[in-house]
């Protein structure tokens, strides 16, 4: 691997690294919770520019980084364009039926707040 | 009520005003996460004191304050001893099958690192 293509390669904790406090801390933000949502309900890797957050660019950085650091989302280069992906059955392997809980809780939460 | 009565009766959110962020963020922490385990193995009351915890005194203060204001424990005074509640059928209510799939997580994590 080239100096280049190691520096493109993003560090991401391996699963038996994932600690629950850091996916509920990961799952703890609005903003954090509303790109596991759309990942969630898209079934499919989005790039960060996909996501229309209220913060700036460096905020949804480090939002997509807290997620990536916990072992929520998996990030990867294609081209030019970082690519996220939900860890999704690695999550469930680990802690069944957590982030599945947490997503229809989202979505209860919103219907009874906005609704 | 007389006045010592009233600053003795312990603000807490109503359950309409109980937050999936504040919940998750009350949980995303080691310390108060073996608080809450306790209190849902135990299933009954407990003061802060019968808590042993490896942190100061004021923090431990600071770490039931965060679960109650979050909604998570119900306090309240008997005689001198504040007493903690966890809201679990409140919290099963709002957020169905988070707080036990939270509960499952945290076991499993335990036996798979100590273990």
């Amino acid at each position: 691997m080239t100096q280049r293509e190691a520096a493109r390669v993003l560090d991401h904790p391996e699963v038996s690294e994932i600690r629950l406090e850091g996916v509920l801390h990961a799952l703890s933000d609005p903003v954090r919770l509303t790109i596991v949502r759309d990942l969630a309900a898209m079934d499919t890797e989005l790039a960060c520019s996909h996501f229309e957050l209220p913060v700036t660019k460096s905020t949804t950085t480090h939002h997509f980084r807290v997620l990536r650091e916990s072992g929520v989302v998996r990030q990867c280069y294609r081209g030019t364009t970082k690519l996220n992906g939900l860890r999704r059955a690695e999550l469930a392997e680990l802690f069944p039926g957590l982030l599945d809980s947490v997503l229809t809780a989202a979505a209860a939460e919103e219907a009874r707040i906005t609704g």
